[in-house]
């Protein structure tokens, strides 16, 4: 008998039929004598329509009332998937965040759980029922509502999983797993069996938007074992866990990318300590993520350094610098969009020379040439044009051995979905 | 400065524009130096459109779950109301029922109000916000969220008003007050400036259905002042209270009728010990409500009785009576639907013999025969033909001096709507 967690999306409970389906998913899962906690998130299109009712009435909400809006999707979602478990003849109660002992810092629309009082959950298992839980949200120690932000339901359920220290966290959603890369772009994509924390969190942070990365963190951080798998059918998924066994003779885990890149370069800096430090933090004040950052060497008291924003932050970005030219003087700033980074992951990098050259090999002998690069530990990541982005993927998902001739078969996108 | 509750209903948040101008009319209050807690009800059709999605998933949903889901509905509402004061420029905070410290029994779907913890509604008055509380709702101690059941948001608001000891609890609605009558009925009916808490509760009873009975009773009880006035004009309402002066003359407050009655009587049935409690008794285990009951004469020992239901549980009250006839034998029972209830109610009745004979007489006049009649200290009603209802109605008004000639060109009842 094992105790464990299994989280569903706000698609896989968007319809009657869907929820019917997740409903009698949880009965085999109790059935097979299995104590479960189910996290569930607000259905299909809840959340976005309760925001545009608000923004009718307010265009900047307080956060505090938003989260008292916005949490009522989830509750929706656990009262009706327990009425459907019941109709089929189970045990079920559902909570509330709050009712399930989630406290939160008092911070509204984006709050870090602090503690996790599972008396309740446990009360509720011990009677018999399963027990479905509000995703997204938790409580403050003054009583209010709060919610987790963006992937909070996967967070709850990592959450809820660490402290009533659950077998495992199983992560339903529309696809099988987590593919070696996007199976849209490259149709042998492969699935994963396992992969580890690290490769999950530069695979998530690079795209594959299947797991929020807040949520592997704290899986990590707890040693909470994922497992990542279809509502729809019966495969087994992809563990998620601290070490991932690497199939033989394979050193990258996965090739990710990320659309919609824009390269800005600042020509001419002069080169006085700090000066980083000054043009990062206006971007960050005025809300610009930035991600690679290179810097090239000094030439003559100057230098050059490239970033690369979002595209729909580029306009902003350059004029973020030039207004802020008085503080750090530049000959020249410029920028390109339209760009892709495309990168390899695997945690076997660290061992094996030469990973990186085969990457740049294969973009070159595709006349694709780089703009940019950044590395890590499990990752190298190359700026290029959008245009040839899947012949590049192909041409990696080649180089790399992850293609399998199992999967060319599998058929399209729309089948695994 | 006054403490002051206003109850809002589910139609007049049913709108963004209506939502508008009911944070108007809230800020208005608390401008005019009022201390302001607000209950409201779930927009327009939330409640039925939630219960129609549980009736999809289980047509018999377990009541714990339906309270679970049907208190979104307040919450939804109050969020919104509060974002759409902070965009009037105004602090505003809401609260679920169990924020607000309202506690129930462990019933669900109709649990009673046991105790209300005003602790935090002081705490956010003191700090200059309207408080917008969650009516219909409540938690028991055990953490489990309730519903107060039909009339629920009323008795949210007449609670915390007591609990507060507000000086006020003003109910809007979409009419302009308590009137002498049904305005599409008769249009020269008079709104009335005040009105005890008994014939508000006769009145609500025999179908006024402003204000729920329930809330009268409990204000009666806690002796909370209410108006009841319209949401959409300024008009002043009717003050429901203990004592409530009369006009000069009158001793009439208002005529109030009741629809779909139907008339059961058993004929011989042996007058021993016992014999109506096991009649009623078997009644009421079926779930059928019994409403005026008349008794003649026992004769050879044996009796006659009549009474009413109604007109949907005609046919089950029958099958109930026959199914019973070893344990109360009786000689004969007889039926008739399509009837109604019409009323005069009014406190001045009990020191003014004949009151009832103009009623009778008014009836008479019109060519309608009375069926059956019973009283009460403060009203009495008569059984007739559902068919001159109307006139009947008309002709009462009429004789108790009621009509007055200031309404009669007011309009149909769509403007006062």
């Amino acid at each position: 008998m094992s105790l464990i967690v299994m989280k569903f999306g706000g698609s896989s409970v968007g319809s009657p039929e869907r929820m019917q389906r997740v409903a009698k998913r949880i009965i085999d899962s109790s059935s097979a004598g299995n104590r479960v906690v189910v996290v569930v998130s607000a259905m299909g299109d809840t959340t976005d329509d309760l925001i545009d009712q608000s923004k009718q009435l307010n265009p900047n909400p307080p956060a505090r009332e938003m989260d008292m809006l916005l949490t009522t999707g989830e509750q929706i979602s656990v009262a009706l998937l327990s009425m459907t478990i019941h109709q089929l003849g189970h045990n079920a109660v559902s909570l509330t965040g709050w009712q399930a002992g989630i406290r939160t810092e008092a911070v509204h629309s984006k709050a870090k759980i602090t503690d996790i009082r599972p008396d309740r959950l446990f009360k509720e298992l011990d009677a018999g029922n399963v027990v479905i839980v509000a995703g997204f949200q938790g409580m403050t120690e003054d009583g209010d509502i709060t919610t987790l932000g963006r992937g909070g339901s996967d967070t709850t359920a990592v959450a809820l999983a660490a402290a009533i220290q659950a077998d495992v966290c199983e992560i339903y959603t529309d696809v099988d797993g987590i593919y070696s890369t996007d199976p849209r772009v490259v149709k042998c994509a492969r699935k994963l069996n396992e992969i580890s924390y690290d490769e999950m969190l530069e695979l998530a942070h690079l795209g594959a938007a299947v797991l929020h990365p807040r949520a592997v963190e704290y899986a990590k951080h707890n040693n909470v074992k994922l497992v990542v798998r279809s509502s729809f059918t019966q495969n087994e998924g992809t563990s998620v866990k601290e070490e991932a066994v690497m199939e033989q003779g394979v050193v990258v885990r996965g090739i990710a990318f990320d659309k919609n890149v824009a390269r800005i370069s600042i020509l001419g800096v002069e080169d006085v300590p700090g000066v980083l430090a000054k043009v990062f933090g206006s971007l960050a004040n005025n809300g610009i993520d930035v991600d690679v950052i290179v810097q090239s060497g000094v030439k003559d008291g100057k230098a050059d350094f490239s970033f690369t924003v979002s595209g729909d932050d580029i306009a902003r970005a350059v004029e973020v610098i030039s207004g802020n030219r008085d503080q750090v003087p530049f000959n020249e700033v410029t920028s390109e969009d339209n760009l892709v980074k495309v990168s390899i992951v695997g945690a076997g990098m660290v061992s094996n020379p030469g990973v990186a050259a085969t990457m740049f090999a294969a973009i070159s002998e595709l006349g694709v040439s780089i703009k940019m690069v950044s590395t890590s530990e499990i990752k190298v990541s190359c700026i290029i044009a959008a245009e040839p982005l899947q012949d590049v993927v192909r041409a990696l998902h080649t180089a790399y051995g992850l293609d399998t001739a199992e999967q060319v078969f599998v058929g399209g996108p729309q089948d695994r979905r």
